[in-house]
Parts: structure tokens; sequence; C-alpha cells
């Protein structure tokens, strides 16, 4: 049974630690979020997809999230040495890969690219940008004024009130579409619901794709707070509600089960009335243990 | 007493090894070769300035006059890994200084970027870029039609016969003329008159100011042999002799002495017809006392 992931950068790949545990990685898919990628330092950076590859080959630094654990840091070293201090902390197999991204673009699409390193990854599953082209995402804030989405995060922690998110029209990369038609499932994982799952779902033809399918998604959300990252922000900027509520509006138009925390247990009624179908279990994934259950909640292999 | 030693990437950093030891380095201006300099691999590439930084540095990797000596290859071999092999064989710290000119020159001058590293590496000596510009140099090749420099190099190891060499006109860099003009001497390392040394002294204004000077060239010929990499080639492709009495007709619009090997002492006379001033010593540089040997004839310290 074919499934399809829809992931940001670091709760949907706790979840995909999972899920790889006990699903064969030949039938599942993972459409990634590529607004945050750009070209850094002479790499080309695609962060989510990144995350996504080394949470597959059991490289991933669970520290941050990103990055291969492990990593050296010579040419950093060597840079600050020199007087020169990236924003980004990249070690030395990471901007290998970042590297070889930047030299392969020159030839070929994102996709391509993707397709080739995580074969050399040796990953069975498929990963897949959610588009070739370019994409941008700008964060407008109180205090600086329209920012780009990394300097929001890294230069200003943060910190900033958001008054607006805009992202790039973009055109979905070959596979995306079809990918989501020949699933059985798809599971949206517990990313950031604006700037990470949006940029995705609101590419042209993709709601309507999901429109047809079983659709499940994990709440970020435990009461007002999100798991990781400033996700409330963000959702209060698209005028929506810091909860699970919140998602639950969000992805109404192709959702068929919410799967929320059990501190919300209280909320499921008034989900059930936005939602067709509600599940309470824990979404927290602190351990392996915890990653399983909640990958056998939305796969149903309970 | 000011001195100027115009350089290319092999003969004249011996040379300079040798002034280096016995000369004030507060007092030696570089103008090094910019036609090779390219963008590779997200890093900028000055072959010629860093073999010239690193030799200063006491850092160059003298198996290959190119590289820092010691240095790392993770990335390259990670590259390899993926399935990426570089053309070029990059170590990690010398790609760190790639990337910094990369990140640098994107708000800076490749003076300023030159000056902001050298100065970190600690070196005294000023070096000057002969142009911020970007500048090509293609060989026409009878095999294989018109190529890249580094691809003649390395690509084909330097066989094609060659038929021409193409550079770009560039523009003098902001301190080149001046820093000729106020020279008390100017020294023209042992390098590919062609493709290192002619580069720059046929940027506008080089030649004039030059005619001013006290000028000494050391010839990078043997008989007919060059010390290092195919400069016979290129002399002929350019209509002069492949030996000693091609550099004089090269040079002679502007030189007064030119310093042979030993082993071409019987052409002394022919080349007096040529410059005013031949000066017959050891030219080959095996080891430091050579060097200083010989940076002590240029440099009237004997």
């Amino acid at each position: 049974m074919m499934i399809t992931i829809l992931s940001g950068g670091t709760g949907t790949p706790k979840l995909i630690q999972g899920i790889k545990e006990i699903y064969p990685q030949e039938e599942i898919n993972v459409i990634v979020n590529t607004v945050e990628n750009e070209y850094f330092s002479g790499g080309y950076i695609a962060a989510d997809i990144d995350t996504v590859m080394y949470t597959f080959a059991d490289m991933i630094d669970e520290r941050y999230w990103y990055g291969i654990k492990g990593d050296t840091f010579h040419i950093r070293e060597k840079l600050i040495e020199l007087g020169t201090e990236e924003l980004l902390t990249i070690g030395d197999q990471d901007r290998a890969i970042e590297i070889q991204k930047a030299i392969l673009l020159e030839d070929h699409t994102l996709s391509e690219v993707v397709e080739f390193q995580k074969n050399h990854l040796n990953i069975k599953a498929k990963i897949i940008p959610m588009s070739d082209e370019d994409s941008d995402i700008k964060i407008n804030t109180k205090e600086y004024g329209e920012i780009e989405f990394h300097e929001f995060l890294i230069k200003y922690g943060g910190e900033p009130e958001v008054l607006e998110v805009i992202y790039s029209d973009v055109n979905p990369s070959p596979e995306l579409i079809e990918t989501i038609e020949k699933s059985d499932k798809v599971i949206i994982g517990p990313s950031n619901p604006i700037t990470s799952i949006r940029p995705i779902t609101s590419i042209k033809g993709v709601e309507e794709a999901l429109k047809g399918k079983e659709v499940i998604a994990v709440s970020p959300f435990v009461g007002n707070d999100a798991f990781s990252g400033p996700a409330g922000k963000f959702m209060t900027a698209f005028g929506y509600e810091t909860s699970s509520k919140g998602v639950a509006e969000l992805y109404k138009a192709f959702l068929n089960t919410l799967v929320i925390d059990n501190q919300d247990a209280q909320m499921k009624g008034d989900l059930e009335e936005i939602v067709p179908e509600v599940i309470v279990t824990n979404t927290f994934m602190n351990s392996i243990e915890d990653k399983i259950n909640l990958a056998k909640v939305v796969l149903n292999m309970e």
C-alpha cells in the first residue's frame, strides 16, 4: 500500500523515524517543502529535503534536526579563523551534499538531484521536492518589515511579531500530483502548517488531488503551544487559532482525520464539527517507542 | 627600496621563497596574474594569487605548487563517495579560502578580498591582482579547437598542439600602475611568459610604466626546455622561439636585464643584441640555497 507523507523539517522527520521502522521504504513517498531552499556559500541548501534524507539514512543530527551526526567543521573553523563567520553552521559532510547539489543543478532539476543523492545514500523511499522552481518565503514583521525566513529564524531568533507570510507561486515538480493520486493514504506530519505544509498544499492541483484521498494529519500543537519553532505566530498571521482547532480549519478542505494529543482530549468534540474523524493519542515523540506508536496510529497498524 | 614582482603560479613563487628570506616583506609588492581565475564548485579559485599567498605564509604544498601543505580532503572524499569527482583536487582549508573569496566578492573587489585574506594570513608583502575584472584565457588547439586553459592543463594534460592563446582585455586593478611607478625595481619571475606574464604586461598602461623602471627578468627556459609546464608550446603559438631568446624578444620593449642559466652561457652574446644586460647564473631552484642565491642576483645583493 503506497503512502505519501507531506513533510517540513523537524516534526515530520521524527514521525518518519517511526514509520520507517514498521513500514517498507519502497512504499513510502515523501513530498518535501522547498520554500527555504537557497544558494548559500557556494552550496545549495535544501534544508528540509536534507533533513528527510538524513533521517532515512540514519545520519540526522537529532540535536538540531539539521546536519549530519558526528560531522566535522573544518571548513567553518577555517573560515572563522580567516575572519568570515557564516550565518549558518554547516558541517563538512553536509557541505559536500550542498556543494554537490549546486554542481548538479547546473545541468539537472532539483528532483533529479535529490533522486541521485538519495540513491547514493541507499534510501529506498521516494523523496520528492514540492517544486523544481526557486521559491521564496518572506516574513513581514512588525519590527523589521519584510525579511527572509532564515533571517527571521536565525538572525532574529524567531522573535519578531509576524504580520504576514508571503510565498511565491511555483509549479509542482513533475511527480508531485501523480504521486498523491497513486497513494492509498496521505499523511501530513506535525510540521509548521504555515511555513512547511501550506506551501505544498497551496500549489496548483495539490488540494484537488488530496480531496480524493484518505488524508490524516498529526497536529503540531498541544494546547496553544507548538512542538517546535514559532508555528504559533504564523497561524495568527493567517487568521487561524494557534491550536489544533486552527490546524483543523486550515486543512479541512481535504482532511479526513486529525490526530491530536491526549492533553487536548477535551477538544475532540469541537474538532469533530470541523473534520470527520479525530484521534486522541500521545503525540509527543521523545523516544523511538513514541515515534513508532504514533506511526502505528497514522498507519492504522495498532 | 620598494620592489615589485610580476608573478604567475610556480616559477616565480619559488623565487619569492628566496627573496622573502633576504628582503623585508614590507617592501615587496607582487602583481599576480588572474587569467585563470574562475568560480568552481561554489568557491572562487584564484590559483596564482593563492599560490603566492601560501608561499608568503609558508603554507604552500611544494609538491604541486598549489594548495596547502598537510591539508585534509574530507569534502572531496565525500563528494566522490556521493558520485561527483571534481576536476580539480581541492583540500578543505584551500576550499575555505575559495569559499571565503566567493562570499566576500559579493560585496568587494578582488583586490579588497586578497588584501583581507593576506592580512589574515599575516602576510606583510602587498599582493595585487593584475585586474579586478573577470578575465579569461582560451587555448585554440589543433586537436580540440578552442578550449579553456584549465581543460588544456588538466583534462588534456597540456598535450594538445597550441595554435593560438586568446585572453580578454581587462582594466588594471586600482593599484597596479601606481605600484609599478613607485617601485625602484621590477622583477619578472620565471613564470610562463605567455600565460602568466604577458597577460599582466599587455594591460593598458603597464608596458608604459615598466619602460621607466629598472626591469630584470629571470628566463624560465634552459635551452629549449621550460622549467615547468607547457611554456614552449605557447611561445611558438605567438611566433617566439622556445628559449631565452624568445623571452628576450617578448620582453625587450621594457627589459633592462635578463637572467639566464649557466647552461645557456653561450647565448649571452646574441642576447645582448636584444637586451642591454644579460646575467649568467644558476637558475635551477631545487634547494632553498638555490632560491636565495638567485634572489641575491636579481636584487643585486651578491
